[in-house]
């Protein structure tokens, strides 16, 4: 017979039943034995009186370690004593498929009475526990949602290569590696390959890829790994398309993730999804600054850019102005920026940083198309033209103006649920420190 | 005003109308000059006729190059004179956005008129003619369809690791790296990490992501780089659960190919998308090995394996016999199989192939879940298991029986267009000639 989720038991009550799980909980009492089973839906109870015709199954059960699997069929009732949904299964067969070893080597009903780090160890069984169940079916909502939103609006879908000749687009740390005697390196984002779909005439185009970054931080943000979001569109007329497009696109992920999961996560997180209702305030980084210093008589060393308490006091005055949990801030100062960021003739460039929850969540920019400008400003920020010749040469045969934006996604991920740590929200995280498992 | 796309034009006689594209082709006559204008979803002619109120216009025109980039707004016309869907622009506008060398190192109409390494070395124009945006468009629809089956079936998406401590699953190389001081390498598939997935309890998941391969091969099938598809599942009663999941989900994306690009794939390939409605015949081994004996005579001197004469040979039985162009083939000896796995009673492995326009394109199997025989395993295969010591582990606190299958993406898209070369469907092809651009 086939197997049914835990979840969907409740159509078969007072008929035999197949269930196959985990076992989350032993209770061994004098007269009866309870089972806890748990699959990837929900958790149930078995229970098995320990009487003459139960012998083979009180055995098997005496015998059973918690996180052992098993095959249960048995008779679905309905017993309103049983706190756990009302219901149990009166099983006429258990079979053990696999049997775990007695002593777990963390605690996986409570996080926090195992060490990170040896959480991170044992990441498989840390991932048992039903918050991080519940949380990597949110991530494939959320990314499923994403593509979901760019296929609809006919983006292509590019597979840029992570394996590069040069060296990558800023002047970051990049990962080597040995290529059949040549020097290559890792990429540490997509940038010049998305653009070189604009380039070929892709008109949009999407990326969700990993990108390596050979950065010995050690901070709750930071991981030699990551996970990175790309999108590139063509013909824009300002940077205001791109900006546009980020954020219906964002409101249309969000609101997926609401509709299917948000009762689950506040129950489990206590976090309620950002409302998408009010258009994200847009704001100069002159206009922040000024802000900043009125409102809040705060004045950082850092003159083109943000430092983190700067990105978390314009999210508290947008939230209480706006009740927007998002802000764009516009016009950076072209010295803090990357050299393909287009530039107005004022000297700002036509980029943006997306804050979300008090961090800078994404940035996102008009590229620089004209390849003698974009040459001119890599010089001026002292990278060698030809390292990046076959970059400049993208765009010497015609390219539309373009804009996009790039972020790790558990960045964005870890500011939806409210985490501190991206360590808590990677499969399987990978810094200076950790290469394992 | 907005951008309209060539292909909605139709909607817009005798109106303004603005289009943003590439200059494909420009014809400057006594008395008229025609430019033809290429966006990434058709073609259209606009019509300058050399008289005096179009003088600037005729300037700007005869100063193009072709493949140069232009935002043109005029009026929509009716003529039925234009072979180009009998309609054309009068434009009242030309501004050209970015101007293109005169000289193109390809011949981006004709693909036959460059080297296929001259190409490579400027995909970015490459990718410019119709049948490559054309096929991206459709590797689009195939991603997203195999996604969206995944999904609406509960599926979780696992983003792995791709730099790993040990040296992965097979004996195939691996590219290596310096990872702060340690050695480390890049994982050439992400099976270790699906699996642990399985351990910790994600029920099914899958993952599409780039796999590395330190192969120095030449062929038309193989990159260092490729794009991998991998699915597993849990709680499987046999490899048949995983054989069934891979027929249901690949006619899904096959017929949502179909519905979406079907007849532009008949028109610019000559292909049509494989029949779904037959089930794919599932063939033993050994049965397979009979049937090319006794029908074709041909047998061949791998005993434990196929050729690729072979793989030919059985799609053109089942082809004949069953009008399939799909066929699995099972239980493979366990000498050509992977160490983890399962094996039967008899030696052979709860495995397939599955064979499709003469070509393996993907491997499946139930994996082995108990860590004791999977240590053998890997002993008999000459694996040393304290080099693979973390994988073993996943399977000691409790495993469900899984099986799940995974392959390159290129295969897959060269046997759906019936392409040659897999440097034809990637976007940035790597091997061990190749890292650039």
């Amino acid at each position: 017979m086939n197997r049914c989720y835990i979840k969907d038991l409740n159509n078969y009550y007072n008929k035999e039943v197949r269930v196959k799980a985990f076992v989350d909980n032993i209770r061994d009492l004098q007269y009866v034995q309870f089972v806890i089973l748990r699959d990837s839906s929900g958790k149930v109870q078995v229970t098995i009186e320990k009487n003459e015709e139960n012998k083979d199954l009180v055995e098997i059960v005496s015998n059973l370690t918690l996180e052992s699997t098993v095959d249960v069929v048995g008779t679905l009732m309905e017993n309103e004593k049983v706190k756990l949904n009302g219901m149990e299964i009166l099983p006429s067969k258990i079979v053990v498929t696999t049997k775990s070893l007695p002593e777990l080597p963390i605690d996986i009903k409570d996080k926090n009475k195992s060490l990170r780090e040896t959480r991170l160890d044992y990441r498989f069984l840390d991932l048992r526990r039903d918050d991080n169940n519940l949380f990597f079916k949110c991530q494939t909502i959320v990314l499923h949602a994403m593509r979901e939103y760019w296929v609809s609006k006919g983006f292509i879908e590019i597979n840029s290569p992570k394996i590069c000749a040069g060296v990558a687009e800023s002047g970051a740390e990049v990962f080597k590696l040995d290529y059949f005697g040549e020097e290559a390196s890792l990429a540490q984002s997509p940038q010049f390959y998305k653009q070189m779909a604009m380039a070929a005439g892709f008109d949009k185009v999407f990326e969700i890829a990993p990108a390596f970054r050979a950065e010995k931080s050690h901070t709750s943000y930071h991981a030699t790994e990551i996970f990175m979001v790309d999108a590139e569109i063509s013909w824009i007329d300002s940077v205001d398309d791109v900006m546009d497009m980020q954020e219906d696109w964002i409101k249309y992920v969000l609101n997926k993730l609401r509709d299917t999961y948000g009762k689950e996560i506040k129950e489990t997180f206590n976090v309620e999804i950002s409302n998408t209702d009010v258009k994200f305030p847009r704001i100069t980084f002159d206009e922040a600054k000024r802000i900043l210093k009125e409102n809040f008589n705060y004045v950082s060393e850092k003159e083109d850019d943000f430092e983190r308490k700067e990105e978390e006091l314009l999210c508290k005055y947008v939230k209480e102005k706006y009740n927007s949990d998002f802000v764009f801030i516009t016009k950076f100062p072209k010295s803090s920026r990357a050299f393909y960021h287009n530039i107005d003739e004022n000297g700002y460039s036509n980029s943006y940083d997306l804050l979300y929850k008090g961090v800078e969540i994404t940035t996102g920019a008009q590229r620089e198309h004209r390849p003698d400008v974009l040459e001119r400003q890599a010089i001026e920020k002292g990278i060698d033209p030809e390292s990046i010749r076959f970059y400049i040469d993208f765009f010497k045969y015609g390219c539309p103006p373009h804009g996009g934006f790039g972020f790790g996604l558990a960045r964005l991920m870890m500011k939806i649920f409210e985490f501190d740590n991206i360590r808590e929200v990677t499969y399987l995280y990978r810094g200076p420190n950790r290469l394992t498992p």
